[in-house]
């Protein structure tokens, strides 16, 4: 009778439980549906990846036509691999980081510059399935650790396309 | 009788290798004195350290006066987490490899520039024994794979010492 008794109440509390549950997940699903996250790119849904600022250096940049930024290019260890086999396409889950800075004047060093103000951080994931219609890369960027507009990520991959198709629409080539 | 036998062989074996051991590593040392070690610095004595590749970004850098040269400062996990935790000055073990290249018009974008010839290599090696006398740094530079000369290595510490006495003698901040 005991048994019985906390069978019941055992499966009483399953019941409750998986009624409740999916009524908590419907609301926070609505509300996402309703404002859009503030944390994931429009169009990609791609987030900032935790630990990037740790990944390895895959290479460096300077862009002087409409601004004048110093460049990092950084890889998760995915893509890392990837490169030192200069293997070609990238695989799913490969991930880069670009962070960049305003070039500014080293004031120890004439001559020398260093990076100032950071203007941004832009991230590309590689997903082949999800991201098919995009080469299989998914782009993210953002300023002052929120995503930048539908427009700016729209411009991403036609870019990539038009330039890079050899190299797996990726710019940044292994600096050894 | 047979274990004894086995007893004495074990120990005859060992007596002929500790004799011959000190005489091969004498050999070694000698060679070592009357060449120099082609894989150190001179003066400081610092090899390229391994896995450097692979360490973590301080930041990136531009130098523009004598030379146009993009460049990315990289650190092991020690002086990772002093730069992190803002500690001065760098404990014992921190290491910090300067890694530079010829600045290169990048083919595929107009106004973006990437890594061409790598001229050099350079580590500083944090010491505060060792280097008492250039603030516990050593310091080494290598191109090719081969260590510059000596001259080349005493212009190192009177710069740093000039220039971030307040930085321990380290030119390059964070760049977050």
């Amino acid at each position: 009778m005991r048994r019985f008794a906390v069978r019941f109440l055992l499966l009483a509390g399953f019941a409750v439980l998986s009624l409740a549950l999916p009524a908590a997940a419907g609301a926070a699903g609505e509300k996402t549906a309703a404002t859009p996250d503030p944390a994931v790119s429009p169009v990609f849904g791609v987030s900032i990846p935790e630990g990037y600022r740790g990944w390895q250096l895959i290479a460096v940049s300077h862009r002087t036509d409409n601004k004048d930024e110093l460049r990092a290019i950084l890889g998760n260890d995915i893509i890392m691999k990837a490169y030192r086999a200069k293997t070609l396409p990238f695989p799913d889950g490969s991930m880069i980081a670009k962070l960049a800075w305003k070039r500014e004047p080293m004031k120890e060093f004439a001559g020398a510059w260093m990076p100032g103000v950071a203007p941004r951080i832009e991230f590309m994931v590689k997903d082949s399935k999800k991201y098919a219609s995009t080469g299989g890369w998914g782009f993210g960027r953002f300023i002052d650790g929120k995503p930048a507009d539908e427009a700016a990520h729209k411009s991403c991959f036609p870019c990539h396309q038009a330039n890079v198709k050899d190299h797996d629409f990726v710019f940044t080539r292994y600096a050894p």
